[in-house]
């Protein structure tokens, strides 16, 4: 008889996630009811943002509480149905939680995918939630421009590698900054960034004179802390910051310092403004169709890094966004 | 033979501005020439702004340069002239420098005053650059909404008591934070704001939650430091925080601390975006008729700190801007 293994909160973690911060177990295959369908669910996507879902406390979305299936994008394949729209066969993508199988009545973060198109996992990857994160905060929060300079943090990661080929593909040129040379000669050499700069080498400062000759006119944040400082002081005039994530801080159990060099938001009259995908909900079909346009032209490369052992390799596969350790979308096997 | 008092820029200053960064002189009174005219300056605004303008280096607008006269608004009556829309008597207020007779020709930053409407002082400060600049920063750059929580930081100030009072005419709740009980009173018994935080009180955290039992939409920042560490997690979804100035850092000689709780940014979508006045300059003249307007009305009271001694005294009365030590708009009679 198969059962549904699932990945509940077990307790809230304190800096790093810790494999006794969850539960792993079996629990009886749900039924769905009358409206609903059930889906095999054969891909689990691990996002920075889980960190932040797991901490109490006031947030863009309610915490996850202790006991409660942990939230997650998941990829799968409808298995029973009482619903019109998903017939038994269906491929679907949407916020089904880190389980095996689910229920739904297909509202919420939900939707039917088509793997003619691209693979599975690519629909909770560079064409999910990450794809739309990039592309909302670099074309609407952004406000890139043709000739512009684009820097992207993360930048072989998720949402980093949409970001700068949304900005080739506009227009402007494309700069990634990423954890050693094999990510940085992917950007180059696969995406076609105009230049990378290797934040382990060291000389961030020297580096980003040398890529970003003309100054930085939209940086894309995703990490913070001393990239941040790095990259405020090379901001040109009016420039904006889409504040997307701020992964160097996720485990930090203090407050981590701020961004230096904050006198460049007055002096050069910045914009730095968070994002989180959420708020453009009523888009995501709009972007959804936009990427998966450019992913077909061949202008968006789009990499996976699939990894094996199933949810009990949950943590340890999650812990790999933090160290640097993924190279490409992290997404597990189920 | 009356001469022209001028204070030019000798070196540029480390840390606090001293005397000998300035040298201060008696100079010929100058001629104006063919399509000028002569003003007798009788005040000289002195502004936060001004110690950012004797830096080196790359900033808004080009810095001050050493042997230079020191740049600065100032008002007075025209003189002498050869200029068609300058009469001798006509009061002026502009960009005519540290110094107590200056020549122009009607261009750039400088225009013709009624002191029937106010007095001089006025239009150097409430009505002047500093009134201007609350206007854009709380308007367009704060977007602020009938309803929502404006907190403004140096509020007794010359910006700041404007942006509160404009936050109570566009319907919001103001909340000023000033140092010492004399500067809260006045706030809030003559202004109307509808609290203040004395930062000098201490328990900074404490002071803003009894003031902002709603959070805060519009933080309309002047000083930096603790007091945006202390705001940054009492913002509400979707804030503004319009940065206007940094006074706490204008001395430091070593890059400060950035803003910690930066996280806000990210969680609560908040945009902060630098505010420079000169970046609005086609649109003075709308800025100065509504102020005046309001100012006539009784809705938007303006104090001055007129300080006597001439511009022998200018290091020293500019230094009050950084300590404190001023109580409303500071202005040097010359």
């Amino acid at each position: 008889m198969t059962a549904n293994r699932v990945v509940r909160l077990a307790r809230r973690p304190v800096g790093t996630i810790k494999p006794e911060d969850f539960e792993i177990g079996d629990e009886p295959v749900p039924e769905p009811g009358p409206g609903e369908f059930r889906v095999r669910l054969e891909y689990l996507s691990l996002d920075p943002a889980m960190r932040g879902w797991i901490n109490a406390g006031r947030s863009y979305i309610r915490p996850v509480e202790i006991g409660e299936v942990m939230r997650g994008y998941a990829a799968g394949h409808v298995e029973v149905s009482d619903h019109p729209d998903y017939k038994v066969g269906d491929a679907v993508a949407g916020l089904f939680g880190a389980q095996t199988h689910a229920v739904s009545d297909g509202r919420g973060e939900i939707m039917k995918v088509d793997t003619a198109l691209a693979p599975l996992p690519r629909w909770i990857g560079g064409l999910g939630m990450p794809g739309r994160t990039a592309y909302f905060g670099l074309l609407e929060v952004g406000q890139v421009k043709a000739g512009e300079t684009v820097v992207v943090s993360a930048a072989s990661g998720a949402v980093g590698a949409i970001v700068g080929q949304l900005a080739l593909i506009h227009g402007a040129r494309a700069v990634g900054i990423a954890g050693g040379p094999d990510k940085c000669t992917y950007l180059v050499d696969e995406l076609g960034f105009d230049a990378a700069v290797d934040y382990k080498a060291g000389d961030l400062a020297a580096q980003l004179d040398a890529a970003c000759p003309d100054g930085i006119d939209v940086y894309y944040e995703n990490v913070g802390g001393e990239i941040l400082d790095a990259v405020l002081p090379r901001m040109n005039r009016f420039g904006r910051i889409p504040v997307c994530g701020l992964i160097s801080s996720y485990n930090a159990t203090e407050p981590p310092p701020g961004p230096r060099n904050f006198r460049s938001v007055l002096v050069n009259r910045l914009k730095i403004q968070g994002l989180i995908v959420f708020d453009f909900a009523e888009r995501y079909a709009e972007a959804t169709s936009r990427l998966a346009e450019w992913h077909a032209a061949g202008k968006l490369k789009i990499r996976e890094d699939v990894r094996d052992g199933g949810l009990d390799a949950f943590v340890d596969t999650l812990n790999l966004l933090f160290t640097g350790g993924n190279f490409g979308k992290l997404v597990l096997r189920l």
